[in-house]
Formats: structure tokens, C-alpha cells, sequence
């Protein structure tokens, strides 16, 4: 097994709330990042894949492939875009930064041509960043905006 | 002389319109950009200060007063906020990385307690970035927001 | 499960040698890390905490919280110190990167309020890291000092 | 267990093709790596190590030997060198990222004193890397040149 | 005035070398970047323009616009491709990273919408950058190739 | 002109204080920097040389040369050192990134064989760096040590 990374970039605006908390609640639990007026990132994707390189071409999956199938299943929904209101994949999701990984990982899970999906990495700051790897994990949608 | 630069970061949300454009005017010279729905970067600051060192501490100005100067006049009035309507010295501003470099110079240039202010400059993605001197410059105060 | 990091930085000063060795073994060994006058690093340091999201917040753990716990445990204790004199919790361990992460994950290990600690990364410079991931090691606590 | 790496780096031409393709094939597939006058990179290596840090030193390997081997094994071998056609340990293969790490494992392998050889890492780009564990992969070796 | 600055990248395969010098003095003045068989690099462009921004958009230069031109005066002509022979601005030069911010100055000197050019600065490792303002140089065209 | 670049790295200790001040001066003024059990720094320094190319081979200056001019005049003598009891250059002179880019420039600045040294720029950590010219400044040798 080999794993190869595509990694790709993107810039949106966010807030983290849940609508069931009270304004305090989420003052509480959300602090800076729950500002009304929302705020953004330039965020950094990491799709890591693994499998086999086909012998004939030393490739365990064709870059090019990898990179559209990045960028239409997922950054052109996200790229200069309000993460909270205005992507079909993420209606109702916290929009925290370990949230986007799994919810990037249903998206792309089965759009892999060759190899399998291994791990979605998503910087927020140069500060901190999750990895996620696609084990079941409950994740709620709120009926938000 | 000497020049001794401190790095900063921030993120926020912006959206880039001028509220005398036609909508048109504003999809096509700001694309992207001018998403109503906001958007948002990580942005890097770096604030450069010129001067002589002091022979007796063999510092050109101390580092943690320059910190706290950037944080109170610019770091903690725009992190975490929206520019176009959160931030008292943007104001009826357009929030391009060009005049966000003005402004945050309007900001600090007098309030620099040893040497002068030589250099702002911010990157707004890791692809572009701006350098502002001081120069005089024209730059228009809308009656948005 | 899902994994997030909090990345932080210190500058400290070290020297490497055993007591137990000879001045030509330290020599041999230790090469120019064993300088009796000391030298020092920008350490960077990467904690990993593993768990799952609370589906009420998206939050694996709170990174601010995660923050002061590792300025409290770690940062405060180690930054612009002597790491082989100053440091409570490295007192007659050789201060290599590899005993730091080693070290470092027993002074965070039980610390960790939601999630587990999973992985202690430090780069020493641009060059060469160590990770950490919990397992027994065996290390020697010198007399030293 | 503790894992400690060593990063080196190298520049080098190749050019991607199946000497058993057609023009044809080797163009659809290959695309701008096809170039038959050659493209080039400036490729990162990571090169990972596991073991226990001896407790009379604190090192789990001596970063100096591990860089020499580094350095006799690969990088002098690689280094300004074309990747098809002057190195013998890549004779016949095509030089893909992902057949690069395996062979740059296969010519580590058994060479490492302390410790085992862990993981191959490269950075072809900013934007893609690969990374290699050891497992048994098919590698095809053509004849060409 | 105000300066922005766009950042590209290219990969591309050279070889240094003066047709009129014997081997023995191309060897010994290029050393390892005389190869015959070429070696190459991942290139970091960094394009510069100055001027003032428009007040009525706070743009000094649409950044799509200059991205569209940097690509098409220099990244579609050397990405991929051999600097030596391939490259119709480049042909006779000999491409080290200094006669390579020249020649791409001539390139794009003429062709700024709005603004001026005022910097190319060329990565060409981590370690060694060329930086060049458009000043008079003499540079020489070979009849190689 | 044009301007290139020699990036280079050391890592050393060393302390602030002034030998004239008292004990609470030095601590108000230098703080955390002024521990007498020394921390330390990865530093990375930048050498900037200006002139005309050769027209005859490309080089404003053989970087190789400039490698080793560098090494030998500023690395050997720094690197895993105590920057205020090792260094011939250094003696008497308050370690402050300031001082140390100076001190480096009339350590260079008659040994440069092509072209004309430009700048010293050095980074102390990733958030603070120094650039320095060659303007006349004062700069005060003490006779501690």
C-alpha cells in the first residue's frame, strides 16, 4: 500500500453556534468564534489515498482525476463562500473545523476512481488542524437557517 | 539604520463591493470576491519599524511593546470580525488587502514609540500578499453600513 | 474518531551529555550538541488529542482550553530556559527530542479533559522531528546537576 | 516505540512514460510529465525511523549517521542527476513519486543501524507527496534507456 | 503608492553551461548544474506591480488578471517544460535563476494592465533567490540549440 | 542590478543584558531574554549580494563560493555556540538579532568576490526578523566575558 496527497486550498466565512443554545451558551462555549457578524479562514485540504500503483504507469491514481474531483465535489461548494448558509453538503452542520472533515469525507468517500479514500486533513490556522480517517462518528443536523 | 519587523496574524471576513456600482458592475470587477454572503481569510501581518539601535540594550524598539501596540490598535479590533462592519478605522471602507495595508499604516504611524514606522504588509492568501510604505494615496470613504 | 492538533513554540537552550561518560564519550557522541556553553533551538511543538465530536458543539475538545493546558504544563515551564537546569519535570533526563516528547506527553498524559492525548510531535529545527505516541520507553534519570 | 525523521532534499529531471504505450497513450495518460525533453523538481524526502531511544543517550539513532546514509544511498545518487537514465537503483522504472518511494525504501531498508526504517516520505510539489511503509507492492522494471 | 505582489510556481528541467567555454571549464564553473543529462526545479515565482489603487474599487491591479497574464507569458511557456530548448523568450540563454528574473521581466514588462512592474523575484531552491527591478543588464544570446 | 540571495540556518544560546545595568534594569528591559541560564535559537540568516551578471556564464555570483564564504566567516563560528562567550566576532557586543546583523555585515562585507553585499537579514524566530543595510550605526563593546 501507497498513500499519495493531493492537497488544495480554500477561503470561506464561518460561525459557530448551536441554535438550540441559549446566546449565552454559545458566548460560553463558542467565544470569538461565535461573532454574528461572522468571520473566515483560508483553510488548507489534505486528501490523502491509498492502493496499489498501477504497474504499467507507476500511478496509484492520476493527479489530474484526483484534483477535479476535489475541486468540484468540494471547492467550488466552499471557496469564497458562507460555510454556515450556503453549502448543500454542510445545511445544518456546526461548521467547526473537525465537522468539515467528516462531512468532506462522505463527500468524496465513494467518488475515488482508483485507490481508497485514507484521510481527510484540514488546516483552519497555521495553528491547528484535524485529520479524520472515516470511522463512524454521529454527527447532528440542525434545522438552521 | 536597522529595520526590525514583527509577524502577526488574524482572521476575519470581508466582501469587496462599492454600494455605488450596479450589482452587475460589482459581480463582474469583484467575482468572487463580492459574495454578499461574506467570505474570509487567515491574514498575515508584518509590521516593519526602522530606526538606531539603542548601544546600551542593542535593541532597535522592544519587541513586546511593538506586540502589544499591534494588538490593541489593529490584532483585537479586527480578529474574528467582519471588516466591513465591525472595525471602527474601516469604516466606509472597502476592505481590499491594498487599503486594509493603508489603513492598519493610519493606524500604527504615529503610535510607534521608538524608530519609525517603515513598512506594512499583509497576506491575504498564501498566493499574494501587499507592501505599503506610506505614500500618500487616495483612498474614498463610502457611506456603507 | 477523529484527531485535532494544537501547535506551539518555545526557544530554550541545551547541552547533551550523560554523566556517566568520559568527555572523549560525550565528545564522540554528543558531537556539537555537547558544547559545555550551551546552544539552543526554536523548538515547535504539535499536540494530538483523539475522540469523538460532542454532536451539541462539533467540538472534539475545546482548543482554547487544550491551549492553556499545554502553556500551563508545557510552554511557561520550558520557553526561554535551560532545559538541562530550569525545568522541574526534565530534572537528569538528557535533554534530546527524543526524551522532550517522551517527557512531555507524561506531563500532558492525564491532563487531556475530552479525548485522549494521541500523538506529541517536536521539531527541533527545519530538519529533523520525533513523535510520540505513549508506548513504555524505558529512560534514565541522571544525577546531574 | 518512538519515531524520529530526517528530511533532506534534492532536485532532479524525469519524464513519465510506458516505453510499451503508444505516443498516443503515453500523452493521455502522462500529459504534461510526457514531455520527452524533460521537466524537473525540487523533491523533499522524509526518511523515518522507530525504535527506543538508548537510555545511556537519549538518541534513538544518531541523526548524523542516519544523514550520511541518507546522503551515500540517495541524495548523491539523485541529486542534479536525470531520475530515467543515471541511477542505477531506479534503472528501468518509471520515475512516478510513488515508485520513487518505494525504491528509495528498498535502498534504505537494511542499511539503518538503530532502529527500522518506518516510512518513506516525498514531496514532489507543494501540492502532492507520497508515503510508503514497507508493504510489499508489485514495481515493474521496463527496458528502456 | 502601494505594491502587490502575485505568487506562481512552475516545474521545469535546465542544464547551465556556455557553449563556447571547453567541458573542462563548463564543469568546473557549473559543477553538479552542467550535467548533460539535466536536472531541474519546482520554481516559485513572485510577480510585483506598483501603482496606486482606484479609489472606486480599492484595487491597484485585479489579481485575476494579472494571474491570467503571468500565466500565459511565462507559466504555459516553461511549466514542465526544458528551459534550455524549449522556450521561445529563454532561446540562447543560458537559464540561471538571475538571467531567468531578467528574461522574464522583458517578458511581462509591457504587458501590465494597470500599475507598473516593479519586481520579479524567482525561488529557484529554499535556499537561493534572485531578485531583479528591471534595471539595464547586459545578458547573452548563444546560438545554442 | 539584480539581487541574490544565500539562505542559511544556525542554532546557538546566548542572554540579553548590559553588564552596567543592574539586576532589576536588565530584568525590566530584557525580560524573559535575559535569563542567566541562557536559552536559545534556530536562526535562519539571509545573504543578499548585488551586481551584474557574467555575461559569459549567467552568475552574478557562484553561490557555492558564497556558500562557503558564508560557512566560514558566520556558520562555523555561531552554530551550536553560546553567542555571548564563543564567538571571536562577537565579543563584548549585546547578542540582540539587531546586533547580530551588523556584526555579520562587517564580518562579510570585504570578503565578497563578485558583486556587492547588499543585505543581512535574520530571522530569530518564526514572528520577529531584522534586516540590515550597512548604514553607519553605533554599536557599543563591552568587556563582559
Amino acid at each position: 500500500m501507497v498513500f499519495i496527497t493531493r492537497r488544495a486550498s480554500f477561503s470561506a466565512a464561518h460561525r459557530l453556534f448551536n441554535p438550540e443554545f441559549t446566546d449565552e451558551q454559545n458566548e460560553r462555549i463558542f467565544d470569538k468564534c461565535n461573532n454574528p457578524n461572522w468571520h473566515g479562514h483560508n483553510y488548507i485540504l489534505e486528501v490523502t489515498i491509498c492502493g496499489h500503483p498501477n504497474p504499467a504507469t507507476g500511478y496509484l491514481t492520476d493527479l489530474k482525476d484526483l484534483k477535479k474531483i476535489i475541486n468540484e465535489n468540494i471547492i467550488e461548494k466552499v471557496d469564497h463562500k458562507n460555510l454556515n448558509t450556503e453549502v448543500d453538503f454542510l445545511r445544518g452542520i456546526i461548521p467547526t473545523v473537525e465537522n468539515l472533515a467528516i462531512m468532506f469525507w462522505r463527500q468524496l468517500e465513494d467518488k475515488i476512481p482508483n485507490g481508497k479514500l485514507f484521510k481527510i486533513k484540514i488546516y483552519e490556522t497555521e495553528n491547528n488542524f484535524v485529520e479524520y480517517f472515516g470511522e463512524p462518528v454521529e454527527i447532528k443536523i440542525f434545522d438552521y437557517q
